[in-house]
């Protein structure tokens, strides 16, 4: 039985969103098994139906907040959620691990209590962006778990990418494509100038440079970039569409009765595009490198988009990712 | 008489916009001289009215084109109507620099043919985006003329900005942000770190570190940033903007009659919308710590954002930026 570990304290819905979340994913998963870690009185009060063998409910007392320290954090809070999660995932009492919390203590725990992967240079987070592609979406690795990169970084990133997008996508040769300031094979810093020789050289299906303009076309399967910038791009999108969706939603809910009207007539389309530019349908961020699947939901989500992760993880564990990673890596390390 | 020199031949709509787009400046600014660079009889096919003394054309029989290798293209094209354009600023027959086309060869006309100003590090690259704050729009700096930075640009960068918004915008103290990759003092690489730390030392109106999703709430009127992250900021927003505006607008055009009908009937209410998230309304790009007002407009620009730039270098002229600048530069030298 594959089992994954869950924080089912963080995020603004916790626990009832997680705990529905899992209601549903163990109904379609009956070979899984889900572990909640949390106030247990709590997570009690919002159990849609009786426990049994597929969910288990473990007690932490403290919970590690968006706003504290991620490192410290998680050296203090030793019986929170997240960390006794994690430490369950350490002792191999489960395969996987879920957090829709303070993304930086995750990433911590992933790090420095499940461990990296032998080989692995550093650890980087890979979410998943929506597309106007026929695909639909891309992954961007990393966002953000590195403030600092080097170039062989960016080329181990593509390649753990690469695995994962044939792996749990069945895409045969992932386009990779690498972020810079202009579309040229010269341009950029140092770092983005031998990242480009070193994906060029290497056995990936490398499409050179992409801008940050052209990202949501989602012309590669993977974009890679260092995690300050990635972080940066990310985070403009983001920002950029749920900013400028707020202002297109106000104008038309403080216009007059004809454009009230109006509104109603066209919601059905506009709800479609948003469904389309939402990252809800594509799972959580992925902590490629460590030594058992780490995923990362956005905080707001509500129970569907953490359903789809732990679907997500369900099949990083049946497709044996980690085992294929390190199969990997053995092979770059002779 | 003020004089600013154009090159005509730069951008999607050139010369005709840029035409246009003098004409309404002229009238607006009779104190003011435009002289166009670039084929003199396209240009004359285009007047909507006799030459008078505040337009000037000048034959220029080359064109640097957008593909072109900046460094090297104003090298070799040197009857291109940019590189004439910019050596009439240098010679002191022209005051300031106006460009549709290639944003690179721009830039090196500005650092190698106009020249930088005594005590800058590196010029950098500024354009005003569109924000839904009261005041509707901020500055960020560097968005690319620079791959690579010091802490020190960094802090040059926000001081030379400050002062524009101060003497253009007459904003008393313009407040500064940092893009980084948290909102935490300790956020960031060592470059981001240091610059956090020069920034506060200074005397700026420094409000700390902002992450890329708020970018465009406008809260500084300032953002500073390396001009590799700065790039990927820009393009990342105005990308992901457009491309869900036209995501947008191919739904309501291309679904059923209901959606047509509400289109029709919200249409003013999303044009609103886009005006306000158009760049057109806050004038070019401006490279500052150059010795001659030099500024960048977006090659897909019609007439009126082109005019708008014509009155924003017309101020910086009016007002005596460089002056200014080179006051200030002097104090921090001794």
């Amino acid at each position: 039985m594959r089992t994954i570990a869950i924080d089912a304290m963080g995020g603004e819905h916790a626990p009832a969103a997680i705990v529905e979340a899992v209601w549903q994913a163990k109904a379609k998963l009956p070979q899984t098994k889900f572990v909640l870690f949390g106030q247990v009185e709590q997570i009690k009060a919002c159990l849609p139906g009786p426990l049994d063998d597929q969910v288990e409910l473990v007690q932490a007392s403290e919970i590690i907040k968006d706003e504290d320290e991620p490192v410290k954090s998680i050296r203090r809070k030793k019986d929170s959620s997240l960390v006794r999660a994690a430490n369950y995932v350490k002792a191999g009492k489960a395969d996987a691990l879920l957090s829709l919390g303070n993304t930086g203590a995750l990433l911590a725990s992933g790090i420095f209590i499940i461990g990296r992967l032998k080989g692995v240079k550093r650890p980087a987070l890979m979410p998943t962006l929506p597309a106007t592609s026929e695909r639909g979406s891309f992954h961007i690795i990393d966002v953000g778990a590195n403030a600092e990169a080097k170039p062989e970084y960016l080329l181990q990133w593509a390649e753990l990418a690469a695995l994962y997008a044939q792996t749990i996508e069945h895409i045969d040769q992932p386009k990779v494509g690498l972020l810079n300031n202009g579309a040229e094979s010269d341009k950029g810093d140092p770092l983005h100038q031998t990242a480009y020789q070193l994906l060029s050289a290497s056995q990936l299906n490398f499409t050179g440079n992409i801008e940050a303009n052209e990202l949501l076309l989602g012309k590669n399967d993977i974009v890679v970039s260092d995690g300050f910038s990635g972080n940066v791009a990310l985070k403009s999108v983001e920002g950029g569409t749920t900013i400028l969706m707020k202002q297109i939603k106000s104008a038309l809910v403080n216009s007059g009765l004809k454009t009230k009207i109006g509104a109603a007539m066209i919601k059905p389309a506009l709800v479609k595009v948003l469904h389309k530019f939402s990252t809800a349908r594509h799972g959580g961020a992925v902590l490629l490198g460590v030594a058992a699947p780490v995923v990362k939901t956005h905080g707001r989500s509500d129970a569907k988009p953490i359903y789809y992760t732990l679907l997500q993880l369900d099949q990083m564990l049946s497709e044996q990712l980690i085992q294929k990673f390190e199969a990997k890596l053995s092979q770059t390390e002779k």
